[in-house]
């Protein structure tokens, strides 16, 4: 257990937090989301270039990510920290700052967890738990024939910022691409609240959060929804400084964005008849249309549209973290 | 997440395993509970002596002992693992077989995660969820003076097992004393249903379970109840095997029972007047009678009675995990 004495209750906890288990009340109607994603030392960050803050910021954003896309509201956390002894007391506070600070920023409260020694190598694990109301939420599931793929923001920033941190290739790079996608990189963001707009709009027959790669994720709607989802390259949601980055190291902006993971951008389907709606639902949360960069065919597996309206295969390939 | 395909969904889980999130159904006057223990290479075991088999009995006891202590029923489970690639995949079948076959004993099956590569040593954090009705929960607040302390099994067991298989002094100890001992530490139980009982029986006024040592987690109780604890040294419950193991390494055996960690027996206080009922519901469980090793007074503090009714204070010491 984290002892913090008699830190404050978060709303929803019955019990002190010290104790071994956090009680939690729900309301009556309300069904329990939960998800759990780690960090390792080596794999997930690499201490070289990344402030112990950023690492909590990311902890924090990468589970609210997949809270959110299941339309759900996140509610309370559970942190396990493997430290080593050779780190300062300064790095922890640094990245529990980072941590806690982003989940109270969105209300949510750390109820318990476990800190252990881990001598070998730093390790964090969030537990994120949230509610959804009415016994709906979004999947991997419902995505049908005729649905179009939408997407909250550009994907690839993040590969681009993490070429950049390890600067391998000294080519010139405007200051200001430089800031904007190493940012996008340490202190990533998500479209808070729309995958609950769009669940209680009713508009998204299923969703996912880019945090492996476009490819990665959207892969995974095409198989547990049984269809095939065709991405048509011009509408690929890259930004200029992206697109410069992967001119800089040889790489196809669209591989940048199509593989390029921890982007944590909402990836969903809606229907046709439902798209008006949505792209106002999406607007409203995220003050721009939502990019429409696809839609679903019957059949199976993920597939790139040229210009020309030829179809490339997308190959499975995931997104190595980090380093 | 953990990649399951179509496995098979838990009793309350709406949606499919695979998922980033679990969605979870609670009956509408439950509280959750939850918990978080994780286990790391070289701190909580040690592989020169553990099988996969029994890290992960152990990591499923650590938590369901929790969810007990709290008077609540395991229902769900989310697993991290932090894997090293030189191991092979029947040592993870087996770690899973162990943590599995545990947590199915118990009706809690594991509803999602996260799997990670870890380069520099494996680790396992796991997090259970757990139920408890009308808003009613044991914590180590509640303890009154005038209490007895009563305790479901003996203590020091998991120390002395450790110790044999240390095996630094070769000492003459009986086949079977070792066994019961070994067995002990490395496939822990723990009293399944003991603290749901007390509490529908209300008769237990704070609980806690064994996991850092007798000592440490009575003082969680003392410290958090404002009171003080006294432990009759003449009570404590000390097998003969640990009293055996006690006198081999030359420690006193009751240094053995309030120190040794990981016994997983349930601690709880318990009004006087409700003594008797509390006898009869833990034997009904236990299918013998609890062990009432001290009491409450007004105060603060640890402190062991000898059998001349001198007191000593037991001082603050941690229980250092595994080996």
């Amino acid at each position: 257990m984290i002892e913090r004495g008699t830190a404050p209750k978060g709303r929803g906890q019955l019990n002190q937090i010290g104790d071994d288990c956090a009680v939690l009340s729900l309301g009556s109607k309300e069904h329990l989301v939960v998800t759990k994603d780690c960090m390792v030392e080596g794999i997930h960050f690499d201490l070289g270039y990344t402030r112990p803050y950023a690492i909590g910021v990311k902890l924090a954003i990468s589970n609210l990510s997949d809270i959110g896309a299941a339309g759900a509201w996140a509610r309370w956390a559970l942190l396990a920290m493997g430290f080593k002894g050779e780190n300062s007391k300064s790095f922890y506070k640094e990245f529990l700052t980072g941590l806690i600070s982003t989940l109270n920023h969105y209300g949510v409260p750390i109820v318990g967890g476990d800190t252990v020694s881990s001598p070998n190598g730093l390790f964090f694990c969030l537990t994120l738990m949230g509610t959804t109301s009415n016994g709906k939420w979004l999947s991997r599931e419902g995505a049908r024939p005729g649905d179009v793929i939408c997407c909250s923001g550009p994907t690839g920033d993040s590969m681009a910022g993490l070429l950049l941190l390890k600067g391998r290739r000294h080519r010139p790079c405007p200051f200001w691409f430089k800031r904007y996608l190493i940012k996008r990189h340490l202190y990533p963001n998500y479209p808070h609240g729309l995958g609950s707009a769009l669940l209680d709009a009713r508009v998204a027959s299923s969703a996912i959060d880019a945090s492996d790669g476009l490819s990665k994720d959207l892969r995974h709607i095409s198989e547990r929804s049984g269809v095939a989802c065709i991405i048509r390259r011009s509408a690929l949601p890259i930004s200029r400084p992206a697109h410069h980055v992967a001119l800089m190291h040889g790489i196809r902006d669209h591989d940048l964005a199509l593989k390029g993971g921890e982007d944590f951008v909402l990836i969903w389907t809606t229907p046709k008849a439902k798209l008006q709606e949505a792209r106002r639902v999406a607007s409203s949360i995220l003050g721009h249309l939502p990019y429409e960069i696809g839609y679903v065919e019957e059949g199976q597996g993920l597939y790139l549209e040229d210009s020309s309206g030829q179809r490339h295969m997308v190959k499975e390939s995931g997104y190595v973290h980090g380093r």
